[in-house]
């Protein structure tokens, strides 16, 4: 058995990351990641016909570009894990739907990088795959129009809001092969602390986010120092500050090492994007053009990575309930900075 | 390596369904398997003040159930896997919220059970987990009043139309005891042959249900005539008749051991179901109630189970998009007769 906790799992050998894509809409090139994505739109649309199909265009691309990157074919890909915050996932479906690879889709709102990459990396390590592509995608018009209001209202948008970031972040995972490592797993369960307010994102996934990490901490003997950087999925300023403060209650100190992607993927005073960002891709998008090249280049040697996500619909708010919260860990070792291999 | 073939895995030990519950509304209570269900509903509110609240109390209820009979507790479980049709997700979200069991959220529509149940029993034969707890749910007011029409408008169905299953369907699933074995995944592609009809989910779903047939006979070597027993999972009369037809013309002859839960769940005559049952709940209800006490007596020593789902949305069909579907195809082994353990 690999179960080191009531919530983690250590891999027997490891799951490389053998290459990670992302493609984005023209507000995220814009912004302080800009240059480090492999593929950018100039229009939100990508020459679709709307804006749910342009989602599954930034899908199709990025995971052919992720499969492409680790000098594969589609067809040496045992399974494909991915999903969205569309209603029953067509972001996903309609993306992924021309590459014939057995397909498992997963919602787990914006937690879904985190989801995807966990049970890819099982898949592996329990012996039933070579090679699992996963990913997770969003579109701020398509996730604005389909949650919100629709977006010629020009609706005000409170400081608590976060901004839903448009692309798809996708990596290949392998048994074999040089690169960053997952090696270890802690799954999150559901928490659900009562927040009902659908413009403040942050708060309602921050509890769920805490109880990871706090849950993390006590299944491994570690502590946040143990790590070079620890990120969450798509907390923004708010979330991330009450994180702090949570673990703070708990004994544990979240110093600067500690991130959310969606602080770090727009510059919230010139991009007007309030709270920071958010959405499936988020996380994604921030973890394959940000943090992989960081591990890849030995500059992050372990790091925790935790996509968060709200589990709610415009049903569930409308008849009042809360927004349930959940948050998946990985742990990642990088290479080691010099080191022939990896 | 425990794959045999493209899209075929062999679990190394074979995984134990230790436990199945199964808990339904009116409808199904008074169709043909009505005596075999473990906990019916007298109406579809379930006490609740909306059918969405009402699918989680299914869901909550019945997990809770299948753990029971299991002789566990919710802390013996390490993962639950679950899923629905409802936005977002949230029937299961809902239903699961309280049971403090670490979760991987799914969407494959009404192939859920066969996905859960894959993911499910490969986390387990991977060594990852002892106990892992797997389900799938629908709610037919809730189905209809989201992808159709408001159900007191009171519109006329057509012939190809199938009735969407109240209830849910969950199984405990474990590494060591006696029960039925699941031994075998065949793991489903999309397949998209652009049936854009969303009153005819049968024929939409139909080819992805002779796609995993034709490369599970393919992976494995065997004819239909392995088997005890083949389910498909909601096809209805017009989707089994299509599947028979294409695996024909593949030279797979399907014969009266092939049948479809969606055909099974209802009487379409006395009670005005058109095609058949469908919905995420209908191959999972049939599965609980009426297949597994079969396995479990040797009634049924080796079934192919292999829920359908048909991956679209009202955005999706209204843009005018075709219905891509997928089926997930489970090997499971019943108890010999007389044996004293299984």
């Amino acid at each position: 058995m690999k179960r080191i906790g009531k919530q983690t799992v250590r891999l027997s050998e490891g799951v490389t990351i053998l290459s990670a894509a992302s493609t984005v809409g023209p507000k995220e090139a814009e912004g302080p990641l800009g240059k480090y994505f492999d593929q950018k739109t100039e229009d939100s649309f990508f020459g679709e016909k709307s804006w749910e199909l342009a989602e599954s265009k930034f899908v199709e691309k990025n995971m052919r570009l992720a499969v492409q990157k680790a000098n594969l074919k589609s067809e040496d890909i045992d399974y494909i894990l991915c999903g969205d915050l569309l209603n029953q996932c067509t972001g996903s479906t309609f993306g992924i739907k021309n590459l014939d690879i057995p397909f498992f889709g997963l919602f787990g709102a914006c937690s879904t990088m985190g989801e995807s990459m966990s049970l890819g990396a099982m898949l592996i390590d329990g012996g039933f795959a070579n090679h699992v592509l996963t990913g997770a995608s969003s579109h701020f018009c398509a996730a604005e129009k389909q949650f919100r209001f629709p977006l010629p209202l020009g609706t005000q948008r409170p400081p608590t809001s976060t901004w839903t970031v448009t692309g798809d972040g996708a990596v290949v995972l392998a048994r074999k092969g040089d690169g960053p490592k997952i090696v270890e797993i802690t799954t999150g369960k559901i928490v659900d602390m009562g927040v009902a307010d659908v413009n403040n994102m942050g708060a309602a996934m921050a509890p769920a986010a805490a109880a990871l990490l706090k849950a993390h901490f006590e299944d491994t003997g570690r502590t946040p120092q143990d790590y070079d950087a620890i990120a969450t999925g798509d907390l923004g300023t708010i979330g991330r500050e009450l994180v702090v403060e949570l673990l703070g209650k708990e004994g544990y100190l979240l110093d600067n090492r500690y991130t959310d992607c969606g602080i770090e993927i727009f510059d919230a005073e010139k991009q007007d994007t309030h709270a920071g960002g958010s959405g499936c891709a988020c996380s994604a998008v921030t973890f394959c053009a940000y943090f992989y090249p960081k591990l890849l280049s030995g500059k992050i040697e372990k790091m925790l990575f935790i996509p968060t996500g709200a589990l709610m619909s415009t049903t569930s708010s409308q008849q009042g309930q809360s927004i349930p919260g959940i948050a998946h860990g990985l742990v990642i070792e990088g290479c080691r900075k010099g080191a022939e291999e990896c």
